[in-house]
Formats: C-alpha cells, structure tokens, sequence
C-alpha cells in the first residue's frame, strides 16, 4: 500500500499535479482512476463536445440541430461535470475540501447557472450563459489556469501602460481635432473629439495609416510630422512598452509559477522516498526500485527499469534521496526498447541537437550502443540524410574499434547500393531533383492557367518515375520495414504511388487528369521544406520552434477562449446585421470592399472575423462597418475592447513567451554544454552496454547486424517539461546566490572587492 | 604636463574615447583643441549642412540652388572633413597610423570619390556620391558607430531566420498559386508565382489581409484556412523569431561592446593614475586632486571639488586606485552649486526615483541638506506637485529634529497663503481646472465646427481669470524669481497671459478673434499630459522613457541614415514618376487612393513616403503604384528591401533595444535597493553639512530661509552614462562568476550540490 502511495505521489510530481488527494486506500484508488489517460481524455472530449455545441445551434455553421437534442447533449456534458466534480470529492483531503478552492466553487456556480439558463432557453427562448462554457476548458487544463493566473498577475502593470496610452490619444487626438477641424476633409477623420478619438487609436494601431494623413497632407506638408511624430510615441515607443512590461511581469509571474511547482513536486518527492524507504536506510536498493516501477510504469521493460536505476544511480547499487529526486527528468523523457526492424528511430543527432539535457544526458549515455546502429539506419531517412551521413563518416573514422559500417549477409551488389543510397552524392540528387520539380511548378504555374499541355505531364512522368526509383533503391537496399519505420519515407512514396496511379489514371481518363494532378503538387512542394531542415544552422533553428510548438498551443488555447467570449458576444449583438443588401452599409469602405463575409452571422464566420480583428490590419474598415450597420458609435467599445485583449494584450504575452522560451531552448541547442552530472556519468557509460547485454532479448530478424536492442529517446514535448528546463537555470541561480549568504567570510570579501 | 596627460586620459575615459592620441606635448594640445566643445558642435554642423544639400539640390524640397553654390558649399564641407582628417593625423600615437583604422581610411575614400562625381557632375551633369553623405554621420559619432558595428554583428543570425522565412514565403506561395489559381480572383492576386510570392511576402506583413483571403473565402469556407495558418506561421511565429534572435544576439554584441569599452576605460584610468601618483604613494591627497580638476574642470568650485574628493574616498584623506576609478560615475553627473532664489532645482524625489544608483548614491548623501529645501520649493512647482507634498508630509513626520517647513520674516496671511499654495487641495482644484477646461474644449469641438458662441468665450474667460489667480497665487506665496525658475510655470504663466491678451484683442477686434484662440487651445491640452506625471506609477513610467530617449536617438539617427540612402535612391529610380495625371496609375488602387503625394519627387515627400513605407500599413499599394507607373515588376525590390531592412531589421533591433533598457531601467527605478557602497556611505552623510558649510557663500537674498548652498544633482542623458550602468549589474556578475572558479573546494562543492 505504501507502494502504492508513493507511485502515485511519484506520478503526481512527474505530471506537476497537486490535488491534495487523501492518501487513504480507497480515496487512491478513486484518484488513480480519475488520473488515468482514458478519463482525462474522455473528460477533454466532453469538453470539445461542449464547445462545439455552438456549431451546431442557430444560427449553424452546419445544420441546425432540434433544440431538444442540443438540450439533450448539453445536459449530459453538464452532467459528466458535476459527476466529476463528486468524484474529485470522493478523494481529496478532509483540510482541502472543495468549497475552499475556488476552482471547484466555479464549476459549480457555472453548472447551476448553465443549467438555470437553459430552464430558462425552454420557456423565454433566449440563452445568457453560453460564454461561461470557456469555464470547462481552464478547469480541465492546469497549464490553462496557470497561464491565466499568469495573465491575470501581469494586467495591473500592463494596465498602467495602457492608460498612459489612452491618456496620450486622448490628449493628442484633442490636439489633432482641433487642428484638423478648420481644414478640408472628407472622410471626416476629424469631425468630433469622438471620431478624432478613434481615428487617432486605429493610427495607434497603424491600420488608416497614411490615409488618415493625405487630406491634410495635400493641404499643409508640415501636417505629416503630426502624425510622424504621433505614430512614434504612440506606435514604437508606448506599443513596446507594453511589450517590455509584459515580458519583465510574465516571465517573472512565470518563474514563481514555476518555484512553486517544483517545491510541491520535491515535497511531493520527499514523502515518496519516505514511505518507499520504509526502514529509513536512506537509500533504496535495485528491488525496491523495481517494485516501485512495476505499479508505476507497469509496460516498462525489466531492462528498461535497470537502465533507469543505474542511470540515477550513477552505475552505484543504492539510490539516495537527492538521485532519487531526478526521476522527474527521467520519466518525462521517453526510452524505448525497441526491436529495430519493427520501429524506425528519430535520427539521434538530431536528438543531440534539440533535446533537453537530459535528453542529451541520456543520449550520450545510449552513445555507444544507440548511435552506431540508429545512425546507419537513419541515413536511409529523408529526414536526416545530409546531417546523419556526415555524422557516419565521423563515427567511421573515431569510433573504428566498433562494428563495420554495413554488416551481414548482402552481397557486393547491396553493399554496393547501400553505399550508393548513404552517400552524399545520392542525397543531393535527390534534393536537386526536389528543387528541379518545384521550380518547374512554379513556372508552369506562372505560365498557364487552367490547361496543361503535354510535355508538363512528360516532366511530371520523368519525376515521378525518378522517385519511385528513389524509394526502390532505399527499400531494396535496407527492406520495407526499415524504410516504412519512418513517417516522411511513407509520405515519400505516398507521394509517388499517388502520383504514378494519377499518371495511369490520366492515360486511361484524361478528362480526369487535371484535378487530381494539381492536388498532388501541392504535397510534393511539402518535401522542399524538409531539405530545409537538413542544414545544420536551420536545423537548431527550426527544431527549437518545434519544441516550442506545444507551450505555444497553450496560449492558443487562451485566445481561443477569448475568441470565443467575443464570437458568442458577437453574435448576441451583431448576429445577421451584416448582409449584402443592408441598406445602411451602402457606400461605406465596409461594402465597397467586399466584407460582408465578416460577419457575425454564424459562429464560423465570428472566429474568422475575430481572427481578422486580431491581425489587425483594416481592423478599422469592419469596426466602422458595424459602426453603421447597428447605428451606434458604440460599437466600437466592442472593436476597442477587443483589439486591447486579444491583439494587444494576448500577442504581446504571446511574442514575449516566444521571446523567452526561444532563446533559452535556442541556447540550450546551440551551446550543450556538458553538466558536471553528464561529465561524472561518462566513465559508467564505457560498461554500460555490456550491462544491458544480459536483458536483451534477441530479435529472430537481427541479420542485418543491427544491435539486439536499441534504446531510443525522443524529447517529451509537453509543456511541463518545457516549463521546467526553461528556468531551470535561473532558479538554480538564485538558489546558489541565496547560498552565498553563508560562505565563508572570505570569500564574500573577495566577491565585494570586485563590485 | 603630466597632470596635463592624466586629464587627457580621464576626460578620454569619461567620454569613452579612444583615439590612441601620442601623449607627447604638442600633439595633446592639438587633441585637446580638437576635442573642445566648439570643435566638436563645429564638425556636426558641417556634417548638418552636407546633409541639408539634398534639400537645395534639383528637385529642391525648399528653393532649388545654383550649381556652383551647392558645388562650393559641398567643397567647403569636404575641405573641413580633409582637414578633420589631417589635424587627427596630427596627433595620433605612431602605432595608430590613420591608414590602420578603417574609419581614417573609408574618410579618405569617400572624400576622394565625392570629389571626382563632383568633377563628373560639371561635366556630365550626373550626380552618384550622394548616398555617401551618410559615412559622415558615422564618421562623427562614435556611438552611431557602435551601433551600426552591433547591428553589423547580429545581422548573420538574423539573416538566417530571414532566409527561413523568405523560404517558408516562397515554398507557401507556391502552394497556394497551385491552390488559388483555378478559383476566380479579379485583383489577380495569384496570377502568377511572381504575383503569388508578393501577395504572400505582403500578407506577412498583414498589409492586403483580409483583402487577399475576401475572393477565395467567399467561394470556399475553408480557403480562410490556408491563409490563418499561413498568418500564424510567417507574422506571429517567424517574425517574432527575428525579433528573438535580435534580441538575443544584439543584447549580447552590445554587452561585448560594452565589457571592451569599459576595459579601455579602466585602462585610460590606470594610466592616469600612475601619472598623477607621481611618488608612487599608490593614492592622491587632496591637493592632487585639486590640482588636476583644476586643469580638468576649470569651472567648478573649491568646494565643489571637495565635495566630490570626499565622496570617492568617503570622507577620508587619501584617494586609492579603485577609488579613483569612480570618477567616471561621478563626472557623468551634473553636479552643480547653486543660490536658490537664481535657479530652480527639479524635484529631488523625481532623481530618486529616475536616477542611476550613483545619482541615488548622491542624493542620499546629501538627502538632509538638499532634500528638505528644495522639497519646500518643489511643491510650489506643477510638476513634482503631489509627489512632494506626500514626501513633505513624510520628511515633515521624520525629520523633526530639521528645521520648521516654512520659516523666515512673513506674516500670518503670507504663512496661510503659502500652506494654502501648498495644500492637496489646491493642487486638486488646479487638477480638476485642467480637466474641465480640457473636456470642454472636446465637447466644444464636438459640437461646433466654425463659429464659436459667446458662452464658450465666456468659460474661456473665466479659465484664463482662475488660471491667473492661481499663478498670482504662487507669485505672491514664493516670490517671482522663484516662479520662474521652473520651465512649467513660465510656460503655465506664457499660456496664461496669451490667452487674457488674445481675450482683450477680441474685445477689441471681433474678428481676429477665432484663429489665435483656437492655437492657445492646442497648448492648453499639453498642461494635462503633465498632470499625469503627477500619478507616482506613471511617473515611474514617465521618466524611464525619459532616460530613454537620448539612447533611442541614436537608433533614429541609423533609422535616419537608411532613410537617406533608399531616399537618394528612390529619387533616382522613381523621381517624378508619380504625377496626378500619370496614365499608367489609371484605375490603379494608388491613384484611387489619392496616394500622389507619396512619391519620390523630392527629397521631402521621399522621406514621408518611407516612413510610410516603414509603418507597413497600406505599403503594398505604393509598391503596386511604383510598379504599375515604372512598368517593371523590378520595382518590387525596391520596396521589398526596404522592408526587410527598415521595417523588418531596424524597427526590431529598435524594440529589442527598448525591451533591454526599459526593463533594467525601470526595475532600477522601482526597487530603487542600496549597494554596500551606499551603505558604507551613510555614516559619512552625517557629518557632511558641517564639513560643507566651511566653503558656502552666503547668499544676501536668503531670508526665505533656505539653506545657504544647495546642491542639485541630475541625471546625465548620454548613451555612453545609459550603456554603462545598463549593463554594469550583468558585467559584476560574470566578472564575479570568473572569480568563482579560484574558490576554495567545500564552497564549489556546496555549489554543485545545489545543481
Ligand atoms: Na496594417
Ligand atoms: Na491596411
């Protein structure tokens, strides 16, 4: 039972989780089911079936569903909520009850509000509360709330910014009426302190810019440094403002966020070790070890549970507390056994290049065993060919006391070909011939239109067929399964199978040729962006945004849920006023230019709309659209309102999590610099395969002399795990300076010297 | 003359100037001719004034000049730059030959090349050089230098993330050419790849959206898709790379840069001070010191002298080394003695709050003598208003054992009107004076266009009367010399009077009436943007700005040499293009726009139409204008570059910029924290009014009661003070960490256990 505790105590600090479950039998019990990956899941899909809801009531975006059913539908989401909310209950501390956090009390306020509402939708057929349904969303995503907490941390001092911006249009747009009233202008940017104001904020915003200026440019030249100079306090100077002071309070909310985490976590860690180390030895030994794993991570190997001992361990046989502590770095990597005909590796240079450092840690662990085997294979990939191919040639000439390149039972004529297929010739071949295809495309694009004369289908005949070659070669050269293990090789020859049956196709139809041929071009123009990748500079380059792609779809998630609060208010408000026939928008920009698709009418054009509002560009065309549409000059509360939260305050939080994310991880990539962790575990990694080689199991297929086993590690791409490496360095800092305090005297005299 | 030499070298070091000047005697007296402010303002004028040629030169923004005018002031100017050259050859070391400075060098070549296009002009009437104007800016400054050598420095890094996003721009616009092509588009937006790769390189920028999605939206839901995707990839994620990466990388230039500067600084300091420790005692008494400020700044005062000796050696009798090393802080400074009824000091709880810690370090070291006195005259100011008075309550609350507020030979009613003049409740009322006379400007400009009714003259009048009585308030309360001391009362007291004149001649003469009245309006409004300073959290705000700007001015001035070379550019490619009857911009978007201001017809309208071009906003129509009248599709590169360089590159190492320097500026001003050195000082503030009174001047005039001497620090508004405590804390700290290295074994070791 203690087992059990401290695996799920483990768990919940690999996961960053803190729900203060009771640690009695059943309460666990009831916690490990909830936590378990089909009830997150099927808790997240009610969610998005929640969301969704709104596609389908009027006015749908698809066909409109019988108010019953939709009632129906929401009502049983509601439900699995509340179940949930009773079941959470059911298992935290009596000292955490779920009246005292307030994210529990919400769910419940929103449950009955929801719920009253649609009481309500039954006898007056109107609905209030869809905008609270964003409330599932937060509550279901930790990461969500913290983000938002963040947000909500940072808005005072971005607020203050904001007022010393509003104040500064104001007072200027003052200025401006008054000196732009007396002269001629037809548009009327100027004709009242109101309009003055709000033409000086969409200037703010750089969108009527120089349109704003040419009347009264045309009358007085002098009249442009009135706007330059408007445009550089309030556009460049203030606008980054608001941009430097979100990325100090962020990243600094972020940073405590974080060092709170990572207390609860080692807390959290700290009674695990307890409750493992039942006779308070102060270590544990490789059986306790392998007791706690099995109800941990019961699909792991043996092998796997003895790699991940040693490697805490430092090779030694017991594992103290602060060794123990690192197993939140270990399990969220992922180390797989893997047979090597039945899955296909990621290049490991690649690896080295974008992992973590433990990652990195772990990779030069592998080194010796992994690298060798993975890297031959790898070449066959498109993915890593140029870089895994130099790669090979510099294993080849220091790691030479290892096995032959290519080994096994291939004739001259396959050690030929797989020569032919590794070597750097045949990659730049083939990218030329990449390159070659999409210039041609290009230039067929540009000269034709909709007809495609024949010695285009020729050339696209002769590509096809080189590439089927392409493939044959690979496949030949080191078997299917090899070459299918890895995703762009399926796509590759996707690609040309589709192609070369179009081409068959077309032989037989030809009037069906023309479609899906152009179709399939587009794919093909896909693979030019991979030979991208394959230069070492762009490699760091774009691996690091990959990295950042999961924290990123965090705070896309948080402008969704503003995007939705906004569509849902939108529709409320401006729900079919936008029509081709409104005669109210005759000869307005709005109609002139076409926009009545940016509408509010259903929630699909809402997000569009929305979105375009974010981008910001001729923002102030559809704002005065509705402006005349709805008859109101208060409209543009609504365009105002929303250009501050989802395009100023949102992207600069999300510019300024780029900013900070990317160039700690894009360091990390190009520095890897060795910890003196890494430094102390390279000796253990000299006998570490001779170690492994007792676990392994022989795969029947290993003829092509691939190793018998193969660990592989692919960087966790969650944003715990990005979060907690992003400050890593930092807090460890600020740990050691808070050290400081206590060093001996003098040192802390020849620190001051120095100041 | 060692003395002279010594001076030489900390007047260098303060400057951050490194000629590598010979210390021979003759050549120093040339150096210090040469370094003397007239000199220097002399050879920026002339640089000015070559400049300003383009202005006069066909096509003349002002009135074209004749050849030989513009070739002979042209002349005389290179005549000065040849000379400039010369005298500096006249005094460098031999070591530093000019023909081993590239500066020297390209100095040369761009005088000689100007002269010979300038033979050229007169005889085939053609002008290339121009665009060289611009080394002379950077000629001149050695900051502009500096800046352009980082930026020079970071543009690699860059200019990867730019070739993954021109590469991104293609591969996509080949994409969505294939796409978009069968669908109807009347603009033509993917007629071609060429027209495909513009729309998409002018989507990145978000100029053409949601224009360029309107058609193909329209026919298909989803085609909003491609370009939402698209937007997110190329604007929000790729473009803040670039901003990342100059972030990244220029901060780090910038902090080389620095780290060199200061090493050269301390270098020049060091010398310096083996020449005055001429016994080699290995510090200065006082009368070296005196000695060579004498020579250094001959026009400070003995005790001013003083005051600074006993700064740097806090109070004691001998100047170490690292204690004169301070002297580049304390010269940066402006320092000055003053008789407060002559002049009026700025707040001093505005310094404590904007000024560098050496500032801080000094005004709180003559926080009891300065700080009481001039806070009694603070408050009578606008600006330091509500601020000083919150502090006066505090110091009055504090301090008891100072002397009473307001003391001296005035009576009761003087006494009552002075606590009056000093209340919060006047300053409210003046407040809300401000406001309302603002708010009824807008509602009067909302509501009237021409003509102005008796009432408003009437309210008008009775603002200008209690705008009056406030300032014959202030007057009578502290006196008119005291009034006027302060920019913001002259200013309150010239708008004042302006408007009771302007209100008299309108009695007299009806007419004249609106046009003067209506200007005194604009100037009003400027008194509410100071008010807001009023705010502490704004004022924080405010004055980190502030300190900015000096810094940002050499970021414009590069901004402004980029303009010059695409200006001098654009008028050769495109000048007198652009016309209102021009036949190729018929039915173009430009003409419809009535965009035939923005052209390249002199030099003026050029430098609108690139500012134009750097907002972004609407730029894609010039371009389409230019390429429509030019008829080459070439065109494109013009602007293109222009783009990437003036809107892409500077504009985000301007941001990057502002990002570094407002956060460290502002958490400076915020937390405002004492460094072991200002501790260390304060028991020396103690005693420092005593040792001060020996060199006051008793003023005659100083029955108001303040003190006989009052010393005013400010703030230094140069780059070079900005740069060097920019970056002070993160050079101490890795300066600190090289010292780590050299600690004894259990600290590393307690260290590294906290990894
Ligand atoms: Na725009
Ligand atoms: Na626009």
């Amino acid at each position: 039972m203690d087992v059990l505790r401290a695996c799920v105590l483990v768990d919940d600090a690999v996961h960053r989780r803190n729900y203060g479950q009771s640690l009695e039998a059943s309460a666990l019990r009831r916690y490990v089911i909830y936590q378990s990956g089909v009830v997150q899941w099927m808790l997240r899909l009610v969610v998005v079936v929640n969301l969704s809801l709104v596609l389908f009531e009027k006015p749908a975006v698809v066909a409109p569903f019988p108010a019953w059913l939709l009632l129906a539908i929401e009502a049983a989401t509601l439900a699995v909520f509340a179940g949930q909310l009773a079941w959470i209950g059911s298992f935290v501390r009596l000292d955490r009850r779920l009246s005292s956090d307030p994210k529990h009390v919400g769910l419940a306020l929103v449950i009955l509000v929801t719920a009253l509402d649609m009481a309500g939708w039954l006898i007056y057929g109107w609905r209030f509360t869809r905008i609270l349904r964003v409330y599932f969303i937060s509550y279901n995503s930790k990461f969500i709330r913290s983000a938002i907490r963040d947000i909500r941390r940072t808005i005072p001092a971005v607020l203050d910014v904001i007022v010393l911006l509003f104040f500064f249009i104001a007072v200027y747009s003052v200025f401006c009426t008054v000196l732009f009233l007396p002269l001629q202008d037809d548009v009327g940017y100027f004709a009242s302190f109101w309009t003055g104001f709000t033409s000086m904020y969409v200037l703010r915003t750089t969108a009527n810019f120089p349109d704003v200026m040419m009347p009264f440019y045309s009358q007085n030249r002098l009249a442009a440094l009135v706007f330059i100079v408007f445009l550089c306090i309030a556009t460049y100077l203030l606008t980054s403002l608001v941009l430097a002071v979100i990325y100090n309070k962020y990243r600094n909310h972020m940073k405590d966020e974080e060092a709170l985490a990572l207390a609860l976590q080692r807390d959290a860690l700290s009674q695990a070790f307890a409750l493992l180390d039942a006779d308070c030895r102060g270590s544990l030994d490789i059986d306790q070890w392998c007791v706690m794993m099995a109800l941990l991570r019961p699909r792991f190997s043996l092998a796997k549970v003895h790699l991940l001992f040693r490697v805490l361990t430092s090779g030694g046989s017991a594992m103290h507390r602060h060794q123990f502590f690192n197993i939140v770095h270990l399990l969220n990597m992922h180390i797989e056994t893997e047979t090597p005909s039945h899955h296909y590796t990621w290049d490991p240079a690649m690896f080295a290049a974008t992992a973590s450092p433990t990652a990195s840690l772990l990779s030069s662990l592998l080194g010796p065993a992994l690298s060798h085997a993975s890297r031959v294979r790898a070449a066959s990939s498109r993915q890593g060919r140029a870089a895994s191919l130099a790669s090979l040639r510099s294993t080849a000439s220091t790691t030479t006391s290892s096995r032959t390149t290519v080994q096994g039972s291939s004739s001259v004529t396959m050690r030929r070909l797989r020569a032919l297929v590794q070597s750097r010739l045949f990659a730049y071949t083939v990218d030329a011939l990449i390159v070659l295809n999409v210039v041609l495309v290009a230039v067929e694009v540009s000269s034709q239109r909709r007809h495609i004369p024949q010695e285009e289908r020729t050339s696209e005949m002769v590509f096809s067929g080189l590439f089927f070659l392409e493939a044959v070669c690979k496949i030949s050269a080191f078997g299917a399964d090899f070459y299918f293990a890895d995703g762009w090789n399926r796509f590759d020859f996707l690609l040309v199978s589709l192609t070369l049956s179009d081409i068959v196709v077309s032989l037989a139809f030809s009037s069906f040729f023309n479609n899906v041929f152009r179709y399939l071009l587009l794919l093909r123009v896909i693979r030019l962006w991979t030979t991208m990748g394959e230069i070492k500079r762009y490699r760091v380059l774009m691996s690091t945004l990959w990295q950042l792609l999961p924290a990123l779809a965090t705070y896309a998630v948080v402008q969704f849920m503003v995007f939705f609060v906004y569509a849902i208010l939108g529709m409320a408000l401006f729900g079919g006023l936008i029509h081709d026939g409104n005669p109210d928008l005759a000869g307005t920009v709005f109609a002139d230019s076409g926009y009545f698709l940016n509408s509010f009418n259903d929630v699909g054009y809402a997000y569009v709309t929305l979105f375009e509002l974010m981008v910001v560009n001729n923002w102030h065309v559809i704002a005065e659209g509705y402006v005349a549409a709805s008859g109101t000059e208060a409209a543009w509360l609504y365009f105002i309102s929303f250009n501050v939260i989802g395009a100023l305050i949102i992207i600069n939080i999300v510019i300024a999590f780029i900013l900070e994310a990317f160039i700690i991880q894009w360091e990390l990539n190009e520095s890897r610099s060795k910890t003196p962790l890494e430094n102390e575990l390279e000796s253990f990694v000299l006998n570490h395969h001779q170690y492994m080689a007792q676990f392994s199991q022989v795969s029947p297929e290993s003829s092509t002399g691939t190793p018998d086993v193969v660990w592989s590690v692919k960087a966790n791409h969650n944003i715990a795990y990005f979060l907690q490496h992003m400050f890593s360095a930092e807090l460890a800092a600020e740990e050691a300076a808070s050290e400081m305090f206590v060093l001996p005297n003098d040192v802390g005299a020849s620190l001051r010297l120095h100041h």
